[in-house]
This record gives C-alpha cells, structure tokens and sequence, in this order.
C-alpha cells in the first residue's frame, strides 16, 4: 500500500484498503465491519473499525487543516511524527499510551488500539465527573517522558539523532509558536475571544508590557531548548480516561522543547476547568466539590511529576548530564540532591510560564476549549473566562516567584472569590 | 576526486592531487609550487601551498585525533560542518573568516584563503604583542553569527533544518561536553595538571559542590539550549591578528548551542592571558601595560558584543522570537528594549558560567594553553594558573551576582594583587 499515492481514507473504502492489515485482529471479513469516521479534532480523519473479535482506531492525515480546509495546508508527515513519538512514548511509560497496530507513512496513517469505552477527559471536566488516579498517572507520564527522553537517561548520540528526525516537525511547531505565543497577545487575524464582555480586559493584556515580554521568553525556550522529547499538545482533549485509568493519545506536536512544557499546559487545563466550573451549576454551590478537585489534580499532577523525577533521577541518571562519576561516586551525594532541587525549580519557573500562556491562548486566540465555549450564558461565561485571564497573567509574569503550588491555589481560590485557604 | 576514496594527503601527493582546483589560483604548475605541512593543532593535516601568484592553505582532516593517535578514532565529517559553519559565518560576519576556494567532502578537504603574515592571536598574548581593533573586531563577530543564527534573525524552517544538520556534530560536541564540563572536575584519565604545586588547590575545587552543580547546569545549557550556531572552540588559538587585523578559524565544532558559549569562552581566554602575564616578565612590572591591555580586551569583547547586538535587535530583528508585530508596532517599543535588557542579562550570565569553566579545563583538563605551558619555573606557572583556577570559581558559581565586568575586573586585579580599582 505504501507504494500508492496518498489517498484519503472513506468509510466506503476503508475496508478494502486496510483488509490485509486488519482482518486477523478484527476478526471478521471486512464486508462484517463496522466503520465510523469520529474526528471531532481539528487535523486529521478518525475512524473507529469494529469487527467480530476487537475494534481499532484509525488515524489518517489530511494535507490540511481540517477546521480550516485546504486554504491551511499542513504536512501529512505530522503522522510519521505522531508513530514516532508514540513508539518512545510507550517504551518510557509503558500502557499509558495506545499500542500501535500499523503505521503507513505514505498514506499517512496508523492504527491504534481502540480506547474503550474510554471518554475524552475535557468532556468530563466539563460535566463534572472525576477519575481516580488521575494526577499520579498523568504526572507519572509527563516525569517517564520527559526524563526519559532527555540528556539525562539517553545516549547522547542517539538523542541527537532523534532531534535531528523531530526538527522537521516544523509546520506543528509553527501552529505552537504562532498560536501559543504570539497571536493571543495582539489583534492577529485568527483571534476571537467572548465580545464585548471581555473587551476591556483583553485590551489591558495586550498592553501590559511585562506579560508580552514573558511571553516571549518562554517562546524563545519553547523553540530552542532542546531539552527532552515533548509530547507537545499535552492538554485534557489529548487524554483519554475510564474508570481510574488514563490514556494519553495524539502526540503529533511532539518536539524537542523544554522539561516545563507539557507538565505547564497540563496544569493550566485543569485551573480552566476550575475557572469553568461555575459556568454549570444549577444551584450556587453545586460544583464546588468538583470544583475542589480541579485543583487537587493540578497540584497532584506537579507533586507526582515531582516524586517521579526524583526517583528517576536518582535511580536512572545514566546520560551524560550531573553524571555519577561528579557526585555520588566522589561521595557528594548531596550534590545530586542540590543539582535535582535546582533542576526542578528551573522546571517549575518554566511550568508556570507556560501554564499562563496556554490560559491565554484558550481564551483569546484560536483553539478555544469546550468547557467555557459550552457555558450558554456569554455573560457568565466571560466572567469564568477572565478569572483563568487574570491567573495565566499572574503565572506568566510572576512565574519566577512563585514558591509552589500553595501559592497558585491561593491566587485561583482569592480570583474565584473563595478566599485564601 | 569526490569519488577516490578518502586518503591523507602528504607532502608529496598533495600537488598531483590539487592541479586542477589549483593551478589557476596559484599561477604555477604544481611542480612549482612550495608545499609545507604546518598543522600544530591536535586534530588535522594542514598544508601551506604557495605558487607563483598566491598561497592556499589546504586543510584535511584525519580519521583519529592526531595528538593522540589512531587509538582516539574521530570523523572526518568534521570538515563537513567545518565547511558548514564557515560558509554560515562569511555570510553573517563578512570579512572575518578565511574565504573558501575549495571543499571536497570525501577528501574531508577544505582550501582555504592563506592568511599571512598573520599570526595566531594566542602567541602575541604569549609574547606580549598588542592588536589595535581586537575587541571591537570580536564583539562583532560574535554578536553578528550568533544573533544571525538565531531565531532572532533566521527564517525557523532553515534553522530548524540547520539544527538536524550541525545536530550530527556529535564526536566533536562529546570532546567539548566531556573535556570542559565533566572530566576537570574529577580525577579523570586525560586531565593533567601542574604539579604538586596545584594539587591541594585541585583537591579543594572536585570537592566544592557549588562548582561541580555550575559546571553541569552549564552543561545542560550547552547540550540543550540550541539558541544559535556557535563557533564552538572561540578562543585566541582560533583566532589570528596581523597589523589590526583578526581573522576567525577552525569552526569545526559548531554546534547549536546557547548564546552565551563563543563570547564566554573568548573572555576566558583573555583572562588566563591576563594572569599568565607575570610568567614572562623580566622585571617586576615589565608585563603591566600588557597585563592591563588583556583586561580591556576582555571587558571590550564584551561591550561590542553587547553593543552590536543590540543594534541587530533594533534593526534585523525579523525572525520569529520578540517579533516587532507584539512591541513596536502595538507602541510599545520600550517593550522590546525591555526583552533585551532581560536577553542580553541571560547571556551574560551565561558567558560567565562558561568563562568559568573554560578556565578551569584548561589548567585541569587536557588541553592546557601555551601562555601558562611555556611558563618554565613550574612554581610560577602554578601560582599564575592557580589564579585564573581560583577566578574560575567565582564566575561559574556567581555567574547570576556579576553586575558587570566591573565586578570581574575587580575580582581578577585582586587575585593578581592589583588592588581594586
């Protein structure tokens, strides 16, 4: 198949294509199956394939955008990009990403197991159903990911190999530097954000000097420091969960950035699931259980992704970065211990940066999120939207001051009127 | 030629085997030609070729490390990225780079322009020779490469692929991440140092725990932080002087590395000319004109680095970092001199940390400088290198306390019992 042009996958003729890769594990004659094209994302096809014995999933890239159309051209080969980063995924924390049945990089295509009956995370985050187990799986894959991708377990060689092959992700990269870090912060051409209610304070963002300044400091970081194999789109749409166990799917952004990345966009998801909450109470109060634990998850999410580190750190460290042979083997075993403090803080200076502008770019710029869009009242919704504003300022431009998550509950508690705790 | 497999030139089958790339330039046929093999470095054949009309230097690398022999096996792609960076820094600093006539890749083969009666820089800082222009000439050499590499300057997409190329530099990055930031700070095989004289001094700096985190945060910084294309060896062994005239050679270990790298690296270099000083003076005194004249060339690189760059970030700043669209354009242009101050803050830090360690491993690690080697009473070269050691120390541990080269220069003339000024 690989030999055949590029040919977007049907519903009508996806079985004849995909028959001689599918029809063992399906177990059943493709005329048997039952297909269904579910992309609700903004990229690509999605097709869930159901046969006698299993179901699979498969993924196909469009050569464009496809919210957009093909006035917004974009690489197929972000697919090869995403096979890549799930097979470094899955052997750095096994079982947390899908397993990959196939992949066929001339049609652009993989495919994955089917997550069943397994719910895409934000859509829980907006009706208010909690997982067990959340944050120590999610920060357990951000600390097995980032570690293990980086300077400080790989060989080096091999790393800059592997940044060599992800450079080329560039068209991804570009949605991420434009999208993220610039465009929310002046009127560019994508933007949107709820009008007029949020007029004003838009205005005073893209005025405060400080904030556009940060900005782009953690563009800079974002773009050059090369530091570990990102998942690089790590927010709640890209997790899947059911029952205490969370996937994490769709890594077709992934790049070579900085430690802080995904673990600061993870963390900003759930303070806007906080900040939406009160978008879908029926009664005053109604959520604030839920509400509560939003934040339990952010900071559950920075505690494990901590704890995780720090036991690979001191139990892997094998690459060429703060070596052995400098510290414990010269009997400095606290030198470790002071290079991982400072490593960390450095990692949560940058998560924070990146959490202020991920809440930005949520609410100004082009891909907004579900759980303020779905808030019918543009009122109430506004007043949900500039609380999360306020706060990714706060992180943002204070992010070097902040001395953990204390200090950020206490910021989104005092903007959602809950006093500081 | 391309197609002949690789084989070391020599003295004798050097003209038979360049006639046709050249005669012309020369002027002469080949058997006319005065054909001499000068290459003092560690790593390569280099030939001196002079005809009738003009002289060529022709340089080939070795499959292994010449100093060391073919037991330390080292790739000849080296001449690659050699080649590479060169035709990158002609085109960003013109003028300052020997101009290339000739590269064959096979061959591991670059002929370059043949500068005479230029000397290299590091002599004269032996001998006590001064160079009008030096700084100035340096500080816009480094602010022009490493601004014009950046993102700053750079179309991504060519950065981005610039990276997958210089990003398989790996033998020459190991040299530098092994030999200046790890093996000084242990007992290591390669390291040497002069002794007993140092010996407790040594002791004293593999057991200080500040120094050995610095050393591998700067680590980090050089393996990861792919701000820009460096030089990657910038000290005044790379760098040769005639009359006011500095010429930049050897970039075969460029890299994509932080900002802070080449400028840090060359101050150091003038620093540990500075202390070397009283190893040549024949009289107490003798060296104090010189001595002073080293200091103001380190202070000046850096002030025409800071200098220059500014100016490219006024007005060639085009790339996608701190783009004009979010400051100037929005009347904000005091937001973008306020990115730069914070910038150019980063890198001095930067350049510090590297300064430190770049003279450490030049009196700790393998490869030493002839100002301290050529020091004959083994007493005074200890006692000048164990200033620069002690220096070392206090730029990479205090390389975020340095306001200035104010501070620099007063912890340097203390060390050499100037007094501060």
């Amino acid at each position: 198949m690989s030999e055949t042009p590029y040919q977007a996958l049907t519903i009508d003729t996806l079985p004849a294509r995909l028959d001689a890769h599918l029809r063992q594990r399906l177990g059943s004659p493709p005329e048997d199956w039952r297909v269904r094209e579910v992309g609700d994302g903004n990229l690509n096809l999605v097709f869930i394939v159901e046969g006698a014995k299993d179901g699979v999933i498969v993924k196909q890239a469009l050569p464009y955008v496809r919210l957009v159309g093909d006035s917004w051209p974009l690489p197929l080969k972000r697919s090869y990009f995403e096979y890549h980063a799930l097979t470094r995924q899955a052997a750095r924390d096994p079982g947390r990403v899908p397993a990959i049945y196939h992949f066929d990089e001339g049609q652009a295509l993989l495919v994955m197991e089917y997550l069943t009956p397994h719910k895409i995370l934000r859509r829980d985050l907006e009706a208010g159903v909690k997982h067990a187990g959340l944050a120590e799986q999610l920060g357990d894959f951000c600390a097995r990911t980032l570690f293990r991708g980086s300077d400080l377990s790989m060989k080096t060689a091999e790393r800059k190999a592997d940044v060599a092959l992800f450079s080329d992700n560039v068209a991804l990269c570009d949605i991420t530097e434009t999208l993220v870090f610039t465009d929310p912060y002046y009127a560019a051409k994508l933007n949107r954000h709820t009008t007029p209610q949020l007029d004003r304070l838009v205005a005073q963002l893209r005025a405060d000097v400080d904030l556009k300044v940060a900005a782009q400091q953690l563009k800079l970081k974002f773009c050059n420091h090369a530091e570990t194999l990102m998942h690089g789109d790590l927010h709640t749409g890209s997790i899947m969960a059911h029952e205490g166990e969370a996937r994490v799917i769709d890594p077709e952004f992934a790049a070579y950035g900085p430690f802080g990345f995904d673990v600061g966009m993870l963390i900003a998801n759930f303070l806007m699931a906080y900040f939406a909450q009160s978008g879908y109470e029926r009664h005053a109060g109604g959520r604030d259980d839920f509400r509560a634990w939003t934040l339990d998850v952010a900071e559950g999410v920075w505690d494990r992704f901590r704890t995780e580190f720090t036991h690979l750190w001191r139990s892997e460290r094998t690459g060429i970065l703060y070596p052995a042979a400098l510290y414990e083997d010269q009997g400095h075993a606290l030198a470790a211990e002071q290079a991982l403090a400072a490593l960390l803080q450095d990692i949560w200076v940058d998560a924070m940066g990146f959490a202020g502008v991920e809440m930005h770019r949520r609410i100004l710029g082009l891909a907004h999120i579900s759980e303020f869009e779905h808030i019918e009242s543009t009122d109430l919704r506004a007043a949900c939207e500039a609380k999360a504003l306020r706060l990714g300022r706060h992180l943002a431009v204070n992010r070097a001051r902040l001395l953990g998550f204390a200090d950020v509950r206490a910021a989104a508690k005092r903007l959602e009127g809950e006093g500081i705790n």
